[in-house]
């Protein structure tokens, strides 16, 4: 007769799979919960405490913790001085360990949760129970996941389960452990950048692939993923998202997210804003975005800060986009856009908690991580460096410049006229690079345009370009040795240039 | 009178600490190694089986994981009937924990090192009793890190630790745990993709800060980094990196690992290359690299794949970099770059191993994690599509900025000539537009050379672009269903052009 131990939180299967073990011949040892349900079922059980010849005690808080377990969990059977050890006191040895554990990630999701509570939540005797086991695998199986029980079940039947099979448990049975101390770790503390970071996330989808074809990919989102977060989003169309249709949406969501005192529409190409627009109506905001770029948005991502309407639905419709990112869509907008059978329609909250502070990227044999850049105007002191200062028309559309430029990546230039911008120059080695390239993009438009840049100009060679092209207003941070060069140039010119003393950086 | 539980694995500080808690009126519970060597230096120890009454068994796997050691752990002290339960039992309250793990870590970084031994240095009962303390802080202090010693030894002489660092230790030693398991995971399984990915970094390096100075950042490594890394690169001269610095950094060095069969120099601006130059000696190399673009180079970061001599030192010495990676540098090339105060030398193992399969980016509540993209030519079949197919020297030329274009964020487009890049047009919204940006780039110096796109052509546009700047070879992935046209306009032009049939988008 082989020894199963079982003792789960969640109880999914559990009756049956122990009925089914009972008849392939395995004792069965729980306790509490479990051993009432199992009872209540007809499954013949022997109580944790038979086995310990000791109680339960605080409040169950010790239960397992005792040689009796551990040791049968524990002992190699292939050792003499073991089997002699368990014989002399009389601990039988366990073949198998089925345990899941408190659901602390369920407690702490409630709202308003205590903290005693939570911390009442921490299992302890079942992650020992299940590290032993899985440490034992040579001669242990353990089981987490109730998707596993059919094929223990299969192979209990049979010859026993194979070494790979149990291989394979107890190194789920790990990652169970591991993730589950990373999210107590991350409830207990708030430090941001402690000396080990463990970080744990969950299979949200496999992808067919990353980037490129040949890269497999896949999907995964915090354990408690925030309200208004992309992996929290609701599909309510289309085909499943791609790698690069979340990398880009991604991008679309943060940079839609900086308006909120007015309705915005931001179209993404290769996780780079291609045009973003604003107006007082959703449908407005959109053709000024659609208008900002109407080659570059082809094939790509949108994302609009109000609800989906009509309107901006059939305008949305017009043209062949991957993925629609709106907090909500009409009845009628809906029923335009499910039409097409080629578009991914997202539902994000965008007005609730977003607290994910780190941005990670991944760097050879490490990780760089950085708090999220969530800083804006509000956060600095923003001052005129030229004699000329910004009308309040000026000021307007300068902060709009600005927020479309922090989320264009480095080196980045962006034009803009009215409510929309009229030129993108992402990624460039150099500034002067990017303003050339944004001013060909935009053309005669930038006559009477505003220039924003992320980081400040090392020459005046930039403001020589922006002046040839007719830009009257500039927006950077400042700060370079020779700023003094680029002012004079802005003076000379009539141009109005504020400081904002705050760099944007952005490469991924 | 307290009680202290101390079993660690690392004995540093041990003694002294366990004298001090002595000195304190703590009792000092111990077990093997950690009880020898306190009793050694005369520390009065009570063994672990004295408090238990039942002795180690199966080699020490069973030690600590009783009821006297866990309801000790775990007993709330504020509970009438959990101070009954001890009583009845006669087990006394244990009110701190001084454990640090068997070195799963050091073990398995050995070369060579068996699975049994690995297994074998799994603690079961160490990662028990740091979370059974760690659940109980509201009561007990746990530590595992013998830096925290004195901290705790000063709170202890006085009123007791206080709640606020109990909790920093439970948060710590959680962490701890989560680590340790994560690693263990690790090591047992290949799966790339599992139900839970828990990942687990060591801090490098705390950063001034992250991409721009109001970010917060740290620098991680894996706990075992490959030799052939980033993380496990040596400074050998200059001031900290950055984190824009680690960054590029990682930019820099993939690309130049791309070249194993002749001598290459890469510049980088922002992650993506400025100058990409090869040769048969490295000085010639780094001309190449050097004259692909001598203005944006300033202020980037070189990277190279041989060992730097004096020529080629002389050379980086005469501009303003930031970072040098290379393998290796002659004594006198160092001589010569260590008189520059503002340029961070690195060196880095190039022929080792790099096992790192994951490209990690976080997105909104989540993590896209996918195969970093390792293949190249070599894995694909590439097929000439025009009339005339590439002369052999004009297959050497498109093989090299093949390499190049796949280290360039997308859209990318890259113009060589001879061995060196003359324009290299990245992070484009459209296609057409990389290739302009491209060909404005190298001006008159495109007549004659090749253009290689990370992805298809849409449209002939970009054909007809690289036509009329007198390009004479292509090479791209094909595969657009427009392809036919773009080959038209490379077979009336006379131009060659080849499809690899694979894609290689970049966005980090």
């Amino acid at each position: 007769m082989k020894r199963a131990l079982i003792s789960v939180s969640d109880k999914t299967g559990i009756v049956d799979f122990a009925k089914a073990l009972q008849e392939a011949d395995f004792e069965i040892v729980s306790t509490g919960g479990t051993k009432r349900a199992l009872e209540e079922a007809g499954v013949q059980v022997v109580g944790i405490s038979e086995v310990t010849n000791f109680p339960e005690i605080l409040d169950g808080r010790v239960k397992t913790l005792h040689p009796a377990i551990h040791g049968g969990l524990l002992a190699n059977r292939e050792k003499e001085a073991h089997r002699e050890a368990l014989h002399e006191h009389s601990i039988a040895p366990i073949d198998l360990v089925v345990v899941n554990l408190y659901p602390f990630k369920e407690t702490i999701k409630k709202k308003g949760v205590e903290d005693a509570d939570a911390i009442e939540n921490i299992d302890i005797g079942g992650p020992a129970m299940l590290r032993a086991a899985a440490k034992n695998h040579a001669h242990v199986a353990v089981v987490t996941d109730p998707g596993d029980y059919s094929q223990v079940l299969e192979e209990a039947r049979g010859n026993g389960l194979r070494f790979d099979t149990r291989r394979h448990l107890a190194a789920k049975a790990f990652r169970h452990t591991a993730a589950y101390d990373a999210l107590v770790a991350d409830y207990m503390t708030d430090e941001v950048f402690p000396e080990t970071l463990t970080l744990t996330y969950e299979k949200k989808q496999a992808l067919r692939y990353g980037e490129n074809p040949h890269q497999g990919a896949s999907f995964y989102q915090h354990p408690l993923p925030a309200v208004t977060s992309l992996a929290a989003a609701e599909q309510l169309h289309g085909k499943e998202l791609s790698y690069n249709n979340i990398n880009d949406s991604n991008a679309a969501f943060a940079l839609v997210s900086e308006f909120s005192d007015t309705k915005a529409a931001v179209a993404v190409k290769h996780t780079n804003p291609c045009g973003v627009g604003i107006g007082d109506t959703l449908p407005r905001a959109f053709e000024e975005a659609y208008a900002a770029d109407p080659v570059s948005i082809f094939g790509g991502i949108v994302a609009v800060n109000d609800r989906v309407d009509a309107d901006t639905a059939e305008q949305l419709a017009n043209i062949f986009l991957e993925v629609v990112i709106a907090p909500d869509y009409s009845r009628n907008a809906l029923d335009i856009l499910q039409k097409k059978k080629n578009i991914r329609l997202l539902k994000v909250d965008m007005g609730g908690d977003r607290n994910v502070p780190h941005a990670l990227t991944s760097v050879s044999g490490g990780m760089l991580v950085q708090e999220d850049d969530v800083k804006g105007l509000a956060d600095t002191d923003v001052k005129v460096a030229t004699k000329r200062a910004p009308t309040s028309e000026e000021w307007r559309r300068l902060e709009f410049a600005w927020r479309v430029v922090k989320h264009v990546k480095s080196n980045a230039i962006v034009l803009t006229k009215g409510n929309r911008t009229i030129g993108v120059g992402a990624g460039q080695m150099n500034r002067v690079g990017a303003a050339e390239i944004t001013i060909a993009q935009a053309q005669s438009d930038a006559e009477g345009s505003m220039l924003a840049s992320d980081a400040f100009f090392p020459m005046k060679d930039t403001m020589e370009v922006a002046v040839k092209a007719g830009v009257t207003a500039v927006i950077q941070p400042g700060g370079s040795k020779r700023d003094q060069e680029s002012i004079d140039v802005a003076d000379d010119a009539g141009i109005t240039m504020v400081f904002t003393g705050m760099r944007h950086f952005r490469h991924a």
